[in-house]
């Protein structure tokens, strides 16, 4: 199954590049052949140079074509074979009572183990983060907050925050203001108070599927029923089983990771967006959008959100910093349209307020343009890493091996042969120090027993590789 | 009514002062007398210089005594009438429906302004936090850990920390280990996910009355009715009332501010600690103990908590730095005793983690002894405070004032003749920039409409004399 290219063709280098890379996926060039020189398709195009160059030096950063020394640019080596796409998700209708609450805290245990190499959680490599702007950012901050950050910040959250995050909004359509803005600690936290705002025990919450553990526990902690919805690897949420589930008046609230979701990596196209918002706003089911991967897009522009759509209040969107600057500063935040004052208030009540000097800092990389800088390396070599770690998954791992083909963030969902226990596997490859994520943890149901979630936030290079070329060895050698 | 000096009177200075300071709170030496010179009482005594000079000098640092220049030592102007203790808390049986939420939203914005005296929130001020120190801890906090602080830390916290927080937790009779710590975005937090692991929404929860607002709408906002006990403003819960509960099964979980309450200054005595830890044990009924304020005694010995007389885990242990050394910072912890597994998992699904960096200043404060010494002069300041704010009261407020006497934390509760309504005092102390704590706040029920909280946070000068006096005014003026 093909996808469209992402990239809007507004400047003629992008047109340009968006043609070459349509003649990688279409097969035209194939991995390993010898582009044209520069000077060469300057003739052939009519463009001049400078065009060319860029055009080239795009797919470059996005890893399709890469340079030879003294001897010009070639087609990348994707994937020898190509893997298919997994099916729409069909979730199970039989529950499961196993607790998986043991595997998760083994799995945030293997975090704290510098040994382990972690495919299993989504976490930025430290390499990937500014670390020293940040440490400057940090001092600067200790100079221009009240009692160098010993003093609570307002219960809503920094106001310089706010304002920058209110500004941040634009870049997907938004257009929320400072007042609409409640900062939490990371964006699990706002998750937490959205749902312990708008839900009773009892109550019953509509997931993507599979779906990040973490939301899912969260959700079973607070005594709600988990309808985990069908959902396709490329597009999330199908429509049809949503519009059924509401007609049949079945759901409180909605929560959607609406841009390259954990674990699969889809995004719903904008339309699909639309339609969600005003469905959900029909029915009177509030949504809660969970928007944490969205900055991380690998086409040229940032996908829009569900809450870009939201006229009347009825979307409480999430977000954090988490995954792009700083997962330990704990600064997220929520834009809960008219559920303000609830949230205020459990934030009120569960935490007075957020840490006041990594907000500031936080703020201060908004307010400087240093967050977009950043943000343009990241993705870059985010996009770099989903294409190198699938191309070793296709190398290596056996026949029937499917895999989603993500357009950001940070996640592979891989699905293995049907007789493949993934849970076993974690425990096999913990022995060779390497921590991936069982796709049984996903979901609440009896299923995914044979897939995995591999993350590509860790740097690559040849240790990487063999330590997937293991992984590949130990499902062959052992099922 | 008096109380007992809570002074153990081991060292010579030390029963030196206990005895002057009989003959002060019994008015043999009244405000203003004239104290023998350290010579004559070296003599009279037959002690030598240097523990009579550290007795006075005891006294003074509790502003019992005072030096005046080329002349020699004074008993302080003590309030010149000595106002009477409120009586125990007999709570009211009508509930009211009214929603406190308004009026605790707008004290959290009043601290948001620097106009605005705040008698109303615990907070301590700047000048009283060792700002310059905590701000090199964090320059160096950036070289210790991983990523300078941008990595998550462990779900249950930074080891260093919770290693720290039990080594100190011997000062209070207390023999933890850093496993059974785990840290919290400060003390509330900690209650909050305590309250979370032990109950249902309808479930019960008995307090000490008048209660902390903020636990009141942490517990309401959680759907758990309250059981307000009567409690006695020098020794907290009422031991009788409580059994009588606790037979007739109307508790699920008991929650107490066993050092310095919020709001009356009430700690319990060491064998009513024992006591209710017992009785409790025997009903099956877990204790959530804040022990927030439990370091900031006037005395010149910790007090104990239930926790240290707790053998099976039955008691969840909360406190934080929030009070003592950085609000901002938002660092607490608890230990949940068998409970663990319990908060574990709530922090996990909540917020994943703390915040690294501002763990890691507190853990290297506590490490190096630096929070010792800063505790020692926090304590002097306060206790000074606390004797400046209710001279000026007894001086300026109208007859029939009663106040509480607090031996250690921040505030002072202040009984006004039945026909004062101090949400009324507010709404007109507020005109003139002052901001107090009505007394409604602290009950979910129809009572406390005449009594205010004072929190004696910020320095006394001659500025906030006049502020505590205009108050005196309008309460004279106005009802």
């Amino acid at each position: 199954m093909q996808r469209k290219p992402l990239v809007k063709e507004t400047f003629l280098y992008l047109q340009v590049a968006a043609k070459i890379e349509k003649q990688i996926k279409d097969e035209v060039l194939k991995a390993g052949d010898k582009l044209p020189s520069v000077r060469m398709l300057c003739r052939e195009l009519g463009y001049n140079m400078s065009t060319i160059t860029q055009a080239y030096y795009e797919l470059e950063s996005r890893s399709l074509i890469e340079t030879r020394p003294r001897s010009g640019y070639y087609v990348s080596l994707l994937p020898a074979r190509r893997l298919d796409l997994p099916a729409s998700s069909k979730p199970a209708v039989t529950k499961n009572i196993d607790d998986l609450d043991y595997l998760i805290g083994r799995i945030h245990e293997d975090s704290g183990r510098p040994e382990v190499t972690m495919l299993s959680l989504g976490v930025p490599h430290i390499s990937l983060l500014p670390v020293a702007k940040l440490n400057k950012a940090l001092v600067q901050a200790t100079r221009t907050l009240p009692g160098s950050g010993t003093a609570y910040d307002p219960v809503q959250g920094n106001e310089k925050l706010r304002k920058e995050i209110a500004r941040w909004s634009l870049s997907w359509g938004g257009t929320l203001n400072e007042k609409d803005i409640l900062t939490t600690t990371g964006c699990i936290n706002a998750v937490a108070y959205c749902l312990m705002a708008l839900t009773q025990p009892g109550d019953t919450v509509a997931l993507e599927s599979p779906a990040y553990f973490g939301i899912l526990q969260l959700a079973k902690g607070l005594g709600l029923k988990v309808l985990e919805m069908p959902s396709n690897p490329d597009t999330g949420i199908e429509l049809d089983a949503l519009k059924t589930s509401l007609v049949q008046n079945q759901i409180k609230v909605c929560l959607l990771v609406s841009n390259f979701n954990n674990p699969c990596g889809s995004s719903m196209p904008a339309a699909h967006k639309k339609e969600v918002v005003n469905l959900l706003e029909y029915h009177n089911v509030p949504l809660i959008e969970d928007d944490i991967y969205g900055d991380l897009y690998f086409g040229t522009s940032r996908p829009t959100t569900c809450k870009a759509f939201d006229e009347s209040g009825n979307v409480l969107y999430c977000n954090s910093v988490s995954k792009t600057l700083a997962p330990g500063y704990r600064v997220g935040w929520a834009a809960p349209g008219k559920y303000m004052d609830k949230l205020l208030s459990l934030k009120r009540n569960h935490s007075i307020s957020s840490t006041s000097i990594t907000s500031e800092v936080v703020a201060e990389f908004l307010k400087n343009g240093r967050y977009e800088n950043h943000l343009r390396k990241m993705r870059q070599t985010l996009h770099h890493n989903s294409i190198k770690y699938s191309s070793a998954v296709a190398r290596y791992f056996p026949a029937g091996t499917k895999i989603t083909q993500p357009q950001g963030g940070y996640f592979l969902w891989i699905e293995l042969e049907k007789e493949i226990n993934t849970a076993r596997l974690y425990d096999q490859a913990r022995k060779y120090n390497i921590s991936i994520a069982p796709g049984r943890m996903f979901t609440l149901r009896e299923q995914f027993d044979n897939c995995l979630r591999l993350s590509f936030g860790l740097p690559w290079n040849e240790e990487l590789e063999k330590k997937i070329k293991l992984l590949g060895t130990l499902i062959t050698a052992t099922f």
